[in-house]
This record gives C-alpha cells, structure tokens and sequence, in this order.
C-alpha cells in the first residue's frame, strides 16, 4: 500500500483525490490537511464521503518535518504560490510529490512570475518537477520525484493537438483556442461569481487572453511542435458542475482530409487507455466523459475554409486534476497505470 | 463469470445495469437487447460507453428459446406488460431472471391488474417471485428463481419507513409521502414533457393519489407493519438528472425522540452497507449518493406538532433500479452483496 | 409620479423591485441603498441594469432624517431585525413604507422574538402594520401607513388554502405543507450552501418543523380558520432559480369533490387577477409564473384516502416578494393593482 | 391596432411572438395557426399562456385566401420550405409578412439551395424581400412588404462584427466564430438530442464548418465588409433554456486598441436602443439580456497576439427571433421601434 498524505484536501481537486483514492486498491490515505475544517471529520464537510471517508481533517505545519513523517507520496492541492514550500518540503524529505497548482508546471520561472505575479522560490525543485502529462512524458514521470501535475485546460488542449504538432500540420500563428469550462473549475472558495443565481442559465467568457493556463499550455505545445508558439485562448464558463469542452482552430496547411487525421491519432494513441478517438463525423461531448479519466478526442477537416477544428472533452476535475495525478501516481509507483481508475461514466 | 443478457438495454435502467456490469468482476454480458437498436454498437448510442461496450445490440426473439441459452441470468428491463413473456420463458429455461418492470412486484394480481390495466397472465411465476428488497427480503433472494426488482419511489420509501414500521411507531393512517425525482425517472421514451426545455427551471406535482409505484410500497409497508396501510403519495419532477428526495411524514404515536430514531435505526441498518444513516441534525441530500447505490436517511421528530418527518434519498437509476438489481445478483450467485457496486459518489 | 427609495437595494428582493418598478408608469425611484456598494452604478453591479438603471448606489443614514426627504414610499428590503429602525423613522416622518422583511409581519411581538431570536424594539409601528396580502386584506391594505410584505412561501400556501378554510374545508390537525423552492429564494449573501457546485443536481430539505416562516403561516392561517391552527412545514432547496411549489394536504373532512373546490376558489378568486385557477386535472408548475405575480392553483381530491392535495406556484421574487410589494404599492397610491405587474411569463 | 396572424404559432418562436405581442399596446393577435393543435386552447399547450392567451389554434389552408382576410401582418414561423408559399399568399393579398424561416434570407436562391437541400420556388418574392435586422437595414425595413427575419446565430454574430468590418478593421481570411446556444435553440420538436437527460449537465459541437445559418452570415458580413468574406463557424449546445453567446476572432489588422473599438462601436451603435455596449474591462453574459431584445457586444484588443475577440449575447427567442421580428413589425407600421419591448431582464 502507498502510504499518502493530501495537503489541501478540502478543496475540489483535494476532494476529487480523495474519491478516486478510495477506490484504489494499493492507496492508503494517511492523512487529510486542512486549515479550515482541522478537526472536522471529512464526512461532515463532504456528505457523499458518508461512511467512506469519516477520519478527521489535520492541519499539517510544514515546518514540523515530522509532520510528513511515514508517507510515501504528498499530493499537493494547495493554492498556486503555497505549493512551493511544501514541495520543497517533501522533497528534501525524500518523499515523492505531486503537485496540482502551477507552481512547478512553468519551466521559466520569469514567465511563471510574470503570469501569476508571485516570486518563485523554489527553484532548484521547478528543475527538478516533470510535467504530469502522462500521454506525452511518460517515461519522464516513472523516474521523478516532483511531478507537476497539469492544468485542467492544459490537458484538454494539449491532448487534442499533440499528435497533429508532432506531424508538423499545425498552422501555429493560426491557432485558436475556444474552451468551456463547467462551474467547479472554478473552485469552492466563496465569491459571487460562482454562485448558483449568478451561473445558472447564463455563460460568459472570461480572462480574455489573460488566463493564467496560458503560458503553460503553450510551454507544451512549443515543445511538441519544437517552434514558439503564441496561443489565442478563451474560456468561458457555462452552467454545469463539471466538464470541460476546448474546441481548436487551425489553418490546415497539410490540407489533411478527415482520414489522414484518423490515421495519425490512431498512430499516436492506439494504445493510450484513457485517449478514446471518436470516428469521423463523431463530436465529443462532456457527459461521455463525467466523473472518468477518459479524454474523447474528435476532429473535422473544413474543406472550404481549409481549417482543422479539434473538440476534445474531459472531467476538469478528473483527467483535468485528481485523476491524471492518480495516473502520475500509478506510474511512479510501477502500478498499472489505469489502477483505481477504470471508471465508466454515468450517462444520462 | 456469471453469463449475463439483458432484455431492453437501451433504456435508461437497461443502461445503468450495463454501466454497474462493465466494473463488475464476476460478470460478462454476452448480449445487450434491443428492438429499436438491432446491429448498433452500444457506443454509438450511449458515447460514454466507447471503448468499455462497443458490441451490437441484437434482438431477443423470446419464441426461440435457444436466444437466451447459455446465460446464467437474464436482466429483464422491459416495460411492464412485456415483461411477463420473458420472465416466463427464462423461469421455463432454468434461467435466473431479475425483472426490472413492476409485472412480478404486486401479489395480487387483481390489484396489478387495476393499477397498470393490463391482464396479468404469467400468474405461477408471480407466484414463484420475490420481491428484490434485498435489506428487506434478503434470505428469500438468496434462494429464488425469479427476482422483481423493486421500483424506485418503492425502495426510497420502504427503506426509510421499514424499521418503524416494524417497531409499531407509524400512525398508519397519518401517512403521506411527498417525492421528488430527477427527469431520469421518466425514461428515455420520447415525449413533450421531457424535453430540456419544458424540465429545466421547473418543478411540478404529478399523479397525484394515482401514481402506480402506489400500490407496491402500499404491499410493503403493509407487510412490515402487519396491518393494511393506505398511502397518500406525491411524486413531483425537479429540473436534474438523476436522484429521488422523499420527504415522509406521520404522527409520532409512540412519541419517539430524535435519539429513539436513532437507536431504532441503528439496530436494523447498523450492517446495511448501503443504507446510510445521518446523524441527528443532519439531513439527506441526492448528490451525496449520486451515481452510487446507497440510500441515505435523515429524520426528525417534531416536537411541536409531534409528528415524524422522514427523508431519505437514492440515486433512482443505482438503488432505485440497476444497483438494486445487481445487489440481487450478488445475493442470487452468492457472491459478497456490495461486488461490484463500492462506488464513491462524485462530488461536486 | 410616485417617489420612491429602496433600502437594501442590492440583495436578490432589492432588484427584483428595481425591475419591476423600472417598467412601472407611475414610479420614479429616488435611490437605492446600499451599505456594501456605496457608489458603485447599479448596472455595474447587476449587469441586466444596463442602459436601464445606471445610478450608483447609496448609503441611507437613518439617524439624517433628510436621507429620506423627498420620497413618497420606501421599499425596505433589508434583513429581518434591521428593518425596525427604518419603519420607524419612516412612519414618523409620515413616509408610507412597505417592509419587505419579517419584522412587522407577526402581530404577536413574543411569538416574533422567539422565533426570529431579535428583541422587537418597535412595537407600536408593528401595531399599525397590515400584512400586506392583497387577496386578503386588499381594504385594510389601502389605508395602510405601513404594510409587511409577506415572506415567499406564506404567500405559496396562504392563497392556496384561504378559500378552502374560510368554508371551514380543512381538517386543520391533519396540516402538512412540502414546499420546494429555487435557490435564489436563500438570498445572495455568499455562504457555502449555495454555491453552483452544492445546489446543482441536488435535492434536499431544511430547517423540518422550525423553519422562521412557520408562525407567519400560521398566524394567517388561524384568521381565516378562526381558529388556532399548527402547521407541519418542510422547505426543501431544489436545483433553479425561481419559483416555488408548494403542496398541500390534509384530510377532506366534508368529502369535497373536485368540482367542489373549483365551485368555491372560482367563487373566492374569480376576480384576481394574480390568482389563475388551473381546471380540474391540471397541475401547476413553477416555470408557467416565471418572472410574473400570478400565483397558479390546482387541486385534487383523492377520493381513496379521503385526503385533499392542493399545489400552488409562484415566482419566489416577485408573487413571493417583490411582485406582492409593487401590488401593494399600487393599493396603497390607488393605482390600478395591475399597474406595472401585466407580465407575460417566458416559456420555455 | 395591427390586426396579426400567426402561422406556425406553437414552435417556440410562435410561442415568443405570442408572448411579445400580448404586451404589444399596439398588436392584436386575431389567430393562431397550427396543424397539431387545431381547436386546442393556446394556454392548454403552455401553461404560461393561462388567462393571457386561451383563445383556440386554426389550421389555415393557405389554398383559401380567405383564409388569410382581415389581418394587416403575417408572422410566418414555419419550419423552412414551408414559408414559401405562406410569403408567396399573403404577398398576393397585399398583406405584409415577416418570415422567421430561412427561405426569404439568402439573396442568392442556389446558395439557399445549396446549403437547405430544398428548391425555391418563390424567386419573385424572394427578390422583394428585406433581411430584416433592424439596426443595418431600418430605412428598407420600412418600406418593406416582406421580411426576411435574421436567424438568432446570425444576429449574434453581424452585429458585433458590423462596426469593425465597416471600418475595414477585420482581416477577412481570419475570422472565426464560436458560438453557445441555449436548447431552445433547437426547437421543440421532438427528437432524442433534445431531452433533459442528453443536455443537462453537458455541452458538444455540432454542424462544423456546415451549420446552415453559415451563407446568411457570410452574406450579410460580406455586404459590410464590401469583400467576399467566409467564415468559419461552430456552434455548440450548452445546458440552459435560452441566450446565444458568440465568441468572435480575427486578426487585428489597423491595430486597434480598447479605445479605439469603444469609439467606433460607439459611433455606430450609440443610438441603438437594443445594443448595449460594454464597458473596457466588461464581458457579456447570456443571463442580461434574458427573456429581452437586447444584444450586449463586449471587445478585447490582446496586445500579444494582435487578434481581437468581441463576445456578443443575446436571447436566441427575443433578438434572435422574435423579439426581432416585432422591432421589424414597429418599423413596417411605423411605430416607435422600441414599442412592445421594453423589458428589463430578469435577474438572478
């Protein structure tokens, strides 16, 4: 059994791991931080934990080292900035992590700190962290110690362009990016914007060209395409709990046919588990995907504007968070990667 | 591996026991049934099914009985009327069968007859069935050949009413139920008052003293409280997917205290692991089971008016159809009652 | 033109006035108050505001009796307890008021301070008050200095049972009301209970036997029954935004028939305008009052158990709130009641 | 008093201009038309209607002129193909008609032919008619016998692109448009993509690079640029009611910042009642212009990529159908536009 502690358990990416780790079958978790709730028993705070979950939540104070004593993996779902202590923290105890903010996401730290507007001062450990994108740094994270595990637009639009950047089809100062997010992106912590009177029945764009997931996105897409790339991105948040839906544009300088593209995904994630490639005229939708680690991936060559438009759907909170960190998880541990993680989802 | 086919599996409940079936250990569907369906892969009509059932439909013709050999069980998830040729045909094979219509859950005929307006004409294998509660009946289910899976308003009331009931504590007839599902309960069949836009942002009453899950939790409650019980039931619509809220109110005869309730309780569900009971104070809601097979219980006594309010909650699709269904297979194959169904709700 | 000012103009009660009025011939609102956007435009608080009210916000110093010179009527939308000190400066300086908050709307000042848990510090303007339901006090309403606006659900359950009390038609022991309403009902202020992700897909009740409508319910039903009258009531938060449904039962102690009752709500109501009265077989839902003051009534009588279910529905807001409390202005100025309220709800 | 039919009166647009018109001082609705509800009472089909419309449907036989005596305005909202000889009749008999199909949009009849798969067979008319979209064409609205009403993904779209292609500021071969509809979107007719279980808690793509509003957008933004244009266009279907959110994209050619979009919107729209520009720094959301004619249009100059985003929203039933229709029928009869449409929306 891996021995795990969850820094940050209370949030929705906290909570997510939480579920997902209960039902797998080599993960003992140990313990449960929270600042807010320390001392509330998990089930009080989260009902659907009922009788699953029932420990009480700790404050754990990283200046104890002892503190992290007896765990063999940190996941960190702390806010963006907090992360770096404890990261360094675990590391320098030997202990393996898996870090959900971006923190460690950014290999430059000046676009990091430019971007989120805080000092990064861990910067011998952001060396040290591999990118979480399982499909594409594979053999990288079986070998790490820091993971940082990626964000939730990030994956969606990552996974979706991956194989046409490899290809060289990607007219990258053409590219724009159109995602929608459900409202639990957008965390818990209590402000207007997320609650039910202002989300319900209404969608809005936001961070025009300002979104934080930007410069990270565009780290991974510059190297799969080993070109700089600029990245147009919008999200936009839409009435529902969960899901994420990027939709991607493209000039098709290959003049790829719906067929060629077939091919190429076929070619780079046949055997990708949690990659599901639609058939032609098939588009993803978010539902297929809800509460699972699946990311349903479906294009559409234009023939009369030659564009490529890539949809790809994923659970923000699932491949988008909590369920690509158990799959981190499961590949530094030598584990089947797909351990606790067989999930189908719930439809309708 | 218990050899599975399902009858009517491109219905809702026909669905969901495919989804609980595809992370089941010990199962194998060998076919998935459906006239409307014959030849389509699963996934091309349920798209979170892709890559986890991708198999044809087919169409059962029951008058050749050699279309359901080789299976083990038979999961009957036609509407009721339909059902009583396949139960029949299966009993007549050897065949287990788990019937999800309400045909074999009313003993008396007359009754079923009155409620549903179709004759009942499979009367020995109404006889043979056993009413699938399993926190009820358990023992029975073990030992039978034909299993009528309980309805869902059925199990949200009966379950939350049961140990009262049978401790003498319900003023029979002060008894009103007042229900609340998700659209999900009114199935995938086409028609004007399921669509997004007549649902969603509304809530109404329907049925009211007329709906036909009446005279099954009648049956039920009469039984656990070996007495005649008439019940005054109120299903009404709410605009979400899945889940039933019963609220349930009676007059506390016996002037039971919160803390009474919850002895009572306690002494009957205490090993029930899918019975969830809250602490006093707190109350049930549908999220905290959704997707999953608990049932969850809150109640408090009223000092004011001394009456008892009851609520309990379900996910109708999971404990109010196919998690049931295959709690009954567990129970039928002998096989530990939750495989297959430990499941951790999502949340949010 | 009537000059008007609102008190806490920015709570979920406060705008729904400020549309309402925005579209009424004869109001001019003065100010809007508010304590947390003192400044601020009102449009760049409440973006549907646009173009339409664009002033900013202010804060009323009550202790300045000149803050309210110049106005015809004040709207008092703020929390229960707060309100006291404004009708009372308002009554002083011969200003009409109408409260929108619990305050002045239980005449028995003890029953209030043990319910609500606020001493009641303005006793003699309680006396004057008249609850403000304009079916039933439409006389008393007209020559009111001060009128109390009634709460959302009393509103829901008062109109549906008046006429049937008034013919002394309810077994007044056998009294359960089961409202279900939309989130917006629980106000604006930020509280973890209704964040999109706690409220969506979800169902639960609240507050069971103690919910601080209660007295308010009972208190005017008791008038109409000329008789004391104790209510069994349980709200419950379901996933919208508006409306409320409220369903009713208790034992048909005459043996009504359906034709009965829609003899005697037809001989009560036929001349509001506000009340429609579906025909026999026809149920309401909240969506058909969407946004408008009627406020939709169906019945049953279930002949089977010898029970009478009643189900009424409005807009939480605007029959629930600020509908009732244009309504009354209207009676209060001598307007044509209808004056600004001939609202079309939107469908779908 | 406009003297008005309806044809096609229980599709949603029907049902809007109903709804519209019954608050219209000006209109007054002498029937509605339809084939699946003849001699049913309008409010019987929406419950909205109660007391406000409760008049009975027709089936008119456009075979008999007659039929049509007696009204100053058609409203036809047939399904396309079907308007055509509906225009054809009234154009005949002197009637004005405003067409909410597609049939009269598309100047050029083989690209209407092309992308409807359908012949037109009122080429005549076709040539007279008007696209109605009131803020670009309200000098040859006026004149007009027949209207050709905008389609709601087009409204969306022309007006926020209007100013800028104008000014000869939008690089043409760029432009990409991601748009989110409401369900209403999609009519009520029947069919499995539009119950509550398929779209609750969900969002897709459909009809890329062929949706059919594609020509009549390109026509309109073609005549504004003075420059063949073609768009690349991708609609998608989100969880709610109502609205349409276009999310818009091209490159920013003169190099405009914030500033400069403010004073050329402002310059074109500023006396447009029905557009509602945004603040620098504001983005729009459905929720504002619910249940209304307006369209708000927000901009964002992104200094980085030198692209430009404008977001736009309205609701698809009001300014995307039929609250368009009216400003139209106000413009033929020479009433104030705004007459009839005064709505503040509702919010939350």
């Amino acid at each position: 059994m891996i021995k795990i502690g969850i820094l940050g358990s209370t949030g929705y990416v906290g909570l997510e791991l939480a579920r997902l780790l209960s039902n797998h079958p080599e993960a003992e978790v140990v313990f449960l931080d929270s600042r807010s709730y320390e001392n509330k028993a998990y089930s009080s705070i989260f009902p659907n934990m009922k009788n699953i979950i029932d420990i009480p939540c700790v404050s754990i104070n990283l200046d104890h080292e002892e503190s992290l004593k007896g765990i063999d993996l940190l996941f960190c779902a702390l806010p963006h900035g907090l992360s770096q202590k404890a990261v360094q923290t675990a590391y320098r105890l030997g202990i393996k992590v898996i870090d959900m903010s971006a923190d460690f996401r950014i290999k430059n730290a000046a676009v990091y700190e430019e971007w989120y507007n805080v000092k990064h001062e861990a910067l011998p450990e952001l060396n040290k962290a591999v990118y979480g994108l399982c499909e594409l740094h594979r053999e990288d994270i079986k070998k790490a110690e820091i993971i940082a595990n990626p964000g939730c637009y990030p994956t969606s639009i990552i996974l979706a362009l991956y194989p046409l950047l490899k290809e060289k089809a990607v007219t990258l100062d053409s590219l724009i990016v159109d995602s929608k997010s459900g409202v639990s992106g957008a965390g818990r912590n209590l402000n207007d914007a997320i609650i039910y009177g202002q989300c319900n029945e209404s969608v809005k764009a936001y961070s025009i060209g300002s979104h934080r997931h930007t410069p990270e996105i565009e780290q991974e897409l510059s190297l799969a395409a080993e070109e700089e790339t600029m990245l147009q991105f919008t999200p936009h948040l839409i009435p529902m709990t969960r899901g994420i839906l990027s939709t991607i544009y493209f000039n098709n300088k290959k003049s790829l046919t719906d067929k060629d593209m077939a091919e190429i995904y076929e070619q780079y994630y046949k055997d990708e588990f949690f990659i599901r490639l639609l058939q032609i005229g098939e588009l993803p939708q978010t539902k297929a995907v809800y509460g699972t680690n699946y990311c349903d991936i479906g294009f559409k060559a234009d023939k009369r504007t030659n564009r490529i438009v890539l949809v790809s759907a994923i659970d923000n909170l699932v491949k988008g968070a909590a369920g690509q960190a158990v799959q981190n998880m499961n590949l530094l541990f030598d584990l089947k990667e797909t351990t606790g993680l067989k999930l189908t989802p719930v439809w309708p």
